[in-house]
């Protein structure tokens, strides 16, 4: 009886993308104007959604202030207000698509939650383009 | 060639989190605010979903009108503007949390579905968060 | 140059609409499922928005954290997780209406807003129905 | 590690549910105000989701502009603003209920992604009812 | 000490925007694609709100429950799942556009609203263009 | 007989909240996070809004297309995928908050529409944080 229990949450960030090691020609013919070298930006809404089965003593697969507190911690500190590849370690050699950025997300969150329970990123990088990961 | 419908609904309903066999301070403890004893409430966005064929005479896997029929008579008329704790037999001795309550409305509808067919309940308790129960 | 800030927020409330003047069966009559004596709830979201000049320094009508601060202690606090009848002063002999809620919000913050800028009030009780009052 | 990529999109479309070969009043029991000969109308919301491994040289699965290039060149150019009963060779013989056009939708998109990859169609006929379809 | 309250409804139709005066070329140089002579279709999102004193009895301005209904009799009963150029008598002899559509909603309205209180009405064509006529 | 039309569009750009003028701590005490020097980013969300009789020629105050057209001309050619503080000639001496990018947004507009007819903005910087300027 296992039950899938979401939370969304919220953050701002700048980001370009490219590659270093490639020229501004080829940086701009893949990735257009989101090769920008000013950057642009995002308001980025995250679901995070974790499986398990209901704790009968509870009621709660995961107590969602825990998991509110968790995301505050671990994502929106490292990420909000935040210029992605600049000020983020993990982008320092990973270029912040939305699939990369799913990807980090999902590997701060991994160690926090239960290993017995399924973990799921859902990253909105506009409300038309969005990422779903789970491992 | 299966395909999965999808039906959105709503009730409101006034609730507490809390287990009758425990000191209020320790539901106090593991449910905060939501253990007020006076209750409070909440909008509950619900989605049944209804995975299966497409019937090849009229292009429907079920009929969107008897699933909204089928919410109102199981689900809404049970639970709109009712107080779950007090009015609602079964959370008579089962804790009200969102993911008690997807299963309670699967179990209320799963009867009424085709056994061929998949029933899936996303239960919004607020816009950020929300359960997912698929038996 | 005037311009309105507006800022979101949102708190859950049980509540029950009743005159405790007036019979059961007239109560019964006038407000029909919201009379249910057990109570049941609402997510309420607010939209609280101030006008006023932009000030030409800061390039902000209002700092919207500011605001978001002011709507924490003064409606969040007083209403948030609360049985509305039952725990709040303001509503021990009024009606807890949707617009007799966004008159008490709108009176609530009204002093704590420089008295040069407007102030309006939307309160959605459901996504379907809002009220909306500036004093 | 695969992830999911979605892009939404969005049609306006005129039509009608009936089937040819049944007299007008089995229609009418079967499909009700949706039978109606003079046609009604929907704007789509379409979700389109496609499943595959992140390219290390981009760090796409797939360049979301070139999918949203391609929604557009085989979905909304065969679909918005038309009449798909009378003007959408697909819906000739065939019922155009959500759940058909979503299947249409896979079909049409299907030969354009890379065969390693999974491909998924949400589509919303109105905010409260749609269909999910991944072959 | 005015108050609006405001009720969202829903209805879907397909319509063509043209003028029987003008030539096919004419209209298809004003109206592109919306001149479809197959005609085209949306899910119209409709907000209609009424202005006016909280009646002390109730903490109404108006009952909600009223306005829904009155919206359903004269709005919906007549719009929802229809041609508006084929079916809709208004509509025999003007334009359906968003304006004119918002207009002639107002009309049915205005007759059964309290003569003290101010009708406005918002019509979303789709989630992008949207019009507001109060009169 | 005034007609309200309105058109949603959307932007992504970085930005950040200081002035050239003061020093690093003032901008930090009074812009908190929003002072990021490395930049951050959001998705705008913005509603134009023209105000004006209906043609009774063509049903229409404003051709929604002629008004998509000048909106994608005007402001998100200027603003889209830029770095507001960096790249928008308009920001160079001015602080880009919410408020003073919608009076650049009606100033660009407002040269282009009939100066019989009202103009309104709405920017959302965030789904929480929206402001509104009519001139």
């Amino acid at each position: 009886m296992k039950v899938k229990v979401s939370r969304k949450a919220h953050f701002n960030a700048a980001h370009r993308l490219y590659r270093p090691d490639w020229s501004f020609e080829k940086n701009d013919a893949v990735f257009g104007k989101c090769n920008n070298p000013r950057f642009h930006g995002h308001n980025y809404d995250l679901i995070v959604s974790v499986t398990g089965k209901i704790d009968p003593e509870t009621g709660y697969v995961m107590d969602m202030k825990q998991l509110k507190d968790l995301i505050k911690a671990e994502v929106e500190d490292a990420l909000d207000h935040k210029n992605l590849n600049v000020e983020v370690p993990e982008f320092k050699a990973l270029n912040p698509t939305a699939e990369n950025i799913a990807v980090v997300i999902f590997n701060k969150l991994r160690p926090h939650i239960d290993p017995s329970k399924e973990l799921e990123i859902v990253l909105y990088e506009t409300p038309r383009n969005f990422v779903t990961y789970s491992g």
